[in-house]
């Protein structure tokens, strides 16, 4: 099969559709102002790549400051080892055999870090990095309320960071926690101080290991939703965003620092009544999990309904002027599932094609 | 990118995770089913691609007696075609430059068929189709009571189909509706009651082409939800039942004729409390618009919560036995929006991995 895909050059509006839209722009200025935020604190940027799945964008981000990357599975990991990126923190657990025996096999060319929060896991970790012959680096998670993985602060954390400690072939890095749980909420001020109590846990038990003589050289934390919240906690030595680099429409309710770099171009499909209009998107080409796309542009104009390849718009005074095979832009609310879908980013500067890019970690699940 | 894939013949339980596996007996048992039920009704099966998304299996339909198959979009036609098969419905609007000449090239290796339900549209196919040599076949949409696409019933239908009759380098070969809005009624009186209401306004519309001298030689309609109700309608040619071959949470909660062979394997991860376990698969791997994938055999252990790249379990009596590294097998809500989100099923038969398949329609939206 080959895949269609049209000349660059052509402007936006000739590109077939549906069609995942980077407007470099904005994007280009996301990543500059979130660089120039982490030149005046203390804490380092290590931008989450599970959004952008892109090892281009992962070097412009690292050319702008950042240490490095974060991953959310070993899979994206080996995309951006194989794209010349070296200091990852695959921010997971990697569980059995096979994947650890691949983590492994990244260590060789990367300086890969892994999160643990059981004790067998880091046995494995530990068995495996000697017979492979590397050294892995390993961050502790801690929960730190959000209730998904990761040990209990304090005492259970440092029993797990003198058990990292003592395993031959892994370099205990430091600590990890992601606040998860707070960084869609709504208000700032409520956000700051949410954040500021669940980091507590992290960085009282980054002094617990430490007063074990431990040191902790590493505190990793934070994304898109909490990033100069967390920064700027005393002791966080690095942050996780991700979604900045293209936000998306959840995100942009609640955060106004970085501007919408993320779009699909859709098509009227058909107009079968004055009020109703169809697209040529459904469920297979943008996500709702996190609410409806929002259109853009266009008053009046309001998507009511997604199925699999169809997506249904209300219309309301001028929007009721559109006509079959006018384009549509829509605004994804979750950006990183949306992107996970699609093939293929269409990068525009200037209203043309500047660029066609395949989205090497899409579906990099495992 | 190398893709890791495991070795053919290991035993299921040894696939790394997650992956997305078919139960090759229940699945041949299915086509089997809906095969011997269309052997004895007047309508035929076009079965639905845009769930398998795989010539082999279309090839499979086929031989089982379907007519040919029905797709989404473009893009999975184009893979239909290029997998040999022939009769071709895409029971959508194909819309614009590009894709109208794609369809026409498609003509010329097969028997395309598609869907309209607008006079300008009617125009261009007409256009493109002379330029191309070839003969497209139409079938002139009607909204059944979706309020999706479609013209509305009899008229509105009429004037679009002589419009059809007149246009060179077209065939009018019938008429489609889709009762999209009445497949998932639960209560199966309801759900068949309904149904041939709706039904009436297309066959009425037929009756009405008919009538002004316009041969209707395809009437196409049907789901899985429907496809013993919708078939049993005299005038109905065809049925595009697609999901019957793998079924999904959702469908199964209606319909007991089929069995499920579609299931998502996946690994704990974390296990930080008594109660919770956390797992390899969150929406970037299993879709939940219809609802929470539902554990398979483990009394006690059910999925409360997705995020992208993990799923939470909640665990009671012997479920908290569960271990880091334990598989635990899934079955999704929604079949079609998670099989699009896999780069290849795992084939499974008598517990072992017979076949790895790449899902060749994935993506495909264009």
């Amino acid at each position: 099969m080959s895949v269609v895909l049209p000349p660059i050059g052509i402007p936006k509006i000739e590109i077939d559709t549906p069609a995942l839209l980077i407007d470099l722009t904005v994007m280009e200025r996301n990543i500059a102002r979130m660089a120039a935020y982490f030149r005046v604190v203390k804490a380092k940027l290590r931008p989450h790549t599970k959004t952008h799945k892109l090892p281009l964008l992962a070097h412009q981000q690292i050319a702008a400051g950042a240490i490095g990357v974060c991953c959310a599975k070993l899979g994206e990991a080996e995309v951006m080892v194989n794209g010349g990126i070296r200091d990852i923190l695959i921010a997971n657990q990697v569980i059995g055999r096979q994947k650890i025996a691949r983590l492994v096999s990244l260590a060789h060319h990367s300086d890969i870090m892994v999160a643990v929060d059981n004790p067998d896991n880091v046995a494995n970790l530990s068995a495996a990095a000697q017979v492979g012959g590397v050294t892995l680096r390993v961050l502790v998670e801690v929960n730190v309320g959000m209730n998904r993985c990761g040990v209990e602060p304090g005492e259970p954390a440092l029993v797990l960071a003198r058990k990292v400690m003592a395993a031959p072939g892994l370099k205990f890095a430091g600590l990890m926690g992601y606040e998860g749980h707070l960084v869609f909420v709504t208000d700032y001020q409520e956000r700051a101080a949410r954040t500021k109590t669940a980091m507590r846990l992290l960085t009282d038990t980054v002094k617990l290991v430490e007063s074990a003589g431990i040191p902790v050289e590493i505190v990793s934390a934070g994304g898109t939703g909490t990033y100069n919240i967390t920064a700027e906690i005393p002791g966080i030595t690095e942050v996780q965003a991700g979604s900045y680099i293209f936000m998306d429409g959840r995100y942009r309710n609640i955060l106004p620092d970085f501007d919408c770099a993320l779009t699909l171009l859709t098509t009227v499909i058909s107009r079968p009544g004055a009020d109703r209009a169809v697209i040529d998107a459904g469920r297979k080409a943008i996500t709702d999990e996190f609410g409806p796309p929002t259109v853009i542009g266009i008053s009046g104009a309001k998507l009511v309904n997604l199925s699999e390849e169809h997506g249904t718009l209300v219309l309301e005074g001028d929007a009721r002027q559109l006509e079959v095979g006018d384009k549509i832009e829509l605004l994804p609310s979750h950006g990183d599932t949306t992107i996970n879908i699609h093939s293929h980013y269409f990068a525009i500067r200037n209203g043309s094609l500047e660029a066609i890019w395949e989205i090497a970690g899409r579906g990099k699940f495992r």
